[in-house]
């Protein structure tokens, strides 16, 4: 779906792309073939680290219009699960047209046109009633205070059956998944966990990622570096070099699906970059 | 519109309040005729403030579905204001059917649905070839970062012509605002300054708030107090009670549309809480 044209706009988004973002392929200072997460990847993990969204249902009043909502919602079995009252707009609307979108976006500060987003467009549908109690559950572990109003009767749980996810990871990363391929794919194991090795690495271990940038890219004048993503396949870094901030990506020589791996992966590069 | 179940929402989300979320009225421990920015000023003064949201397009393909999507806007005549790429999905949509809707949220802590939120319902149409250059003023304003492609060709600057505006203040606090109401409203002076003022108050100046809940609310035994609100007409605090968190809003004699008339309200406030 709209594959043809995705090209196209990522010739226009790099275009586009304002002072720092940069990741044509001309400029990339390291190896594009370093293992990286799919799009469909990147967005369930996106997808596990948020709960709260824009719900896009069809108005019943005014008729015809796409109505967008403040939702919050959980992970489970891989769809969304929301928690509804009867009386809001978005269930009316829902009972009456269960076509559905949900807008997921990354929270951060800089250009809001760099974050990740998504939208997963679907059927919005009541949960089947064997369900319930293991949807309390996961729904009161994200969202501790709908335990006030869970046994409510009038409200009441629904989730998204996913046809098409668009992701759109920032500049000229985007994609269409099929919704297998949203369900077959697995949120990554470190996004707990990586805000905080990656806020560790930018405190405390700048000097030797500039040591990895200069030996282990064609950043080979990288004056400083910033972690910038982290996942089980490698690390993402912004090296300063003397044509301004350049991304670049390492690759683990394992994959790693703790905190303690992960460590011990960038631990290896760094000694590979030293002795290099 | 939906006015007439407004007083059943309302009803109950007091119901479904979360620990500390009390506005139901038997518990008010201020005067409820303290004027108040009407639900037209809340939205208008949060649309002055904030400048990404979600855009709700009737998609093409797959068709039938309302579709989401991430934007960034900038306010223009009281309309948000769009610069988008004619190669993005949701210009595509718009260009075939311009119902749509703005989904536009407060960021904050704390439970997310006590947050501020609003949802324009309208037509989006291109603009007006004459406004152009003002147009681009007022967008490059907002985000400076559209300079790199606001002269691009496939870029079109889009508004839209607002209807309907579903306005939610948090728990308890929501209505459907008619379009001309939007327009005619204001954002409140103190927009800009609020935040600043309420840490300031909140970081140097608690017992003066503590004597104002004691001594001009029936919050007499108040043992802390946390600004959480100030506009033109007044402040709302949180004030820590024997029976948990209470808000409290308090008037000002005068309207303050500047940061040192407001100092000079709460002043007078405090004077007159100290002297009761």
């Amino acid at each position: 779906m709209g594959t043809d044209s995705n090209k196209d706009i990522e010739k226009i988004m790099r275009h586009g792309r304002p002072g720092g973002i940069d990741s044509s392929e001309q400029d990339l200072l390291y190896d594009p073939n370093v293992p990286t997460p799919s799009h469909a990847e990147d967005a369930r993990t996106l997808f596990s680290k948020i709960s709260t969204a824009t719900l896009c249902t069809m108005s019943i009043d005014p008729e015809g219009f796409p109505y967008g909502s403040f939702v919050t919602f959980a992970e489970f079995e891989g769809k969304p699960l929301f928690l509804i009252s009867a009386l809001a707009e978005h269930t009316k609307n829902l009972l009456k047209n269960s076509k559905a979108s949900l807008m997921v976006s990354e929270a951060g500060e800089g250009n809001p046109l760099a974050l990740g987003r998504f939208t997963l467009v679907g059927e919005c549908v009541r949960l089947d009633e064997k369900k319930i109690s293991e949807a309390k559950e996961a729904f009161i572990s994200r969202h501790p205070s709908a335990r006030f109003y869970i046994e409510y009767s009038d409200f009441f749980f629904f989730t998204m059956d996913v046809i098409d996810v668009r992701y759109i990871g920032g500049f000229g990363r985007m994609s269409w998944i099929e919704g297998k391929e949203w369900f077959d794919a697995l949120p990554d194991p470190l996004a707990q966990h990586s805000d905080g090795i990656i806020e560790h690495m930018n405190d405390d271990h700048r000097d030797a990622m500039i040591i990895c940038c200069k030996k282990l890219s064609k950043a080979t004048d990288t004056s400083d570096a910033f972690m910038t993503g982290l996942d089980k396949y490698g690390f993402e870094m912004s090296a300063i070099t003397s044509k301004g901030p350049r991304p670049i990506r390492l690759g683990f020589e394992n994959k790693a699906t703790t905190s303690e791996e992960a460590r011990k992966e960038i631990i290896s590069l760094v000694k590979m970059a030293r002795e290099a």
